[in-house]
């Protein structure tokens, strides 16, 4: 008896947790709603494997700036062709800031400048879309 | 002497761990490249908040797919308008994966292929990023 209530306040513990996860919104450290920066690039020369190498390695100085949570640099992935993917870019960023004050340091940052500065030129176009989690 | 031998060995070992940090790819658990999946959505009805919240508790469906590592549910956020940024959709979805194949388990499974059916009438435009990090 003893028991089954031990077991019956395990699962339900469990219980919560799983719900809890399900119906909030993920909160960071600071206990405030994230914001995500994703960016896509399409190079001007989409055949030159130097331009993007460089694109690439510009990208990865992003990594200095301190208000940058996560970073992850990405090329497109081989999945499944459908009409609704567009894999036509050449390189993404995909960011994590703390709040719209981290992005906003990151937009300012030297470092951030420096990248534009060295890189804009191998880009025809770029789109960002910059979320906040619900 | 032997206190900054020991100081010159913790600096040294975080110096090799930071540029570590800086100079591979982010591999997961599996010792994979991950793959990153970020769906953005426009509704038909962009004035109806209900559609958005019937949309929202769709996507928080999806949490229940193995395969999914991470799912950050989005609105678009209030950060500075520029000319680059595309803040015309309702609602994105960003998901991690450990690899193509769980992208296509992913796919596949009835929780998601539910989610299509109760959902899609909702919007009008969908466009998918698959990237691998780099």
């Amino acid at each position: 008896m003893k028991q089954d209530r031990r077991k019956f306040i395990a699962s339900t513990a469990l219980l919560g947790t799983s719900l809890a996860a399900f119906a909030f919104p993920v909160l960071n450290a600071a206990g405030k709603k994230g914001i995500i920066h994703h960016v896509f690039f399409w190079l001007k020369n989409p055949s030159s494997q130097e331009d993007l190498k460089k694109l690439l390695s510009g990208l990865q100085t992003l990594k200095k700036i301190k208000s940058v949570r996560k970073l992850y640099i990405g090329v497109p992935a081989s999945t499944e062709k459908r009409d609704v993917v567009d894999n036509s870019y050449h390189a993404s960023e995909l960011m994590f800031f703390d709040d719209l004050a981290g992005q906003q340091v990151y937009q300012d940052d030297p470092i951030h400048q420096k990248f534009i500065a060295d890189c804009s030129h191998l880009w025809e176009k770029v789109i960002v879309y910059d979320a906040v989690d619900v």
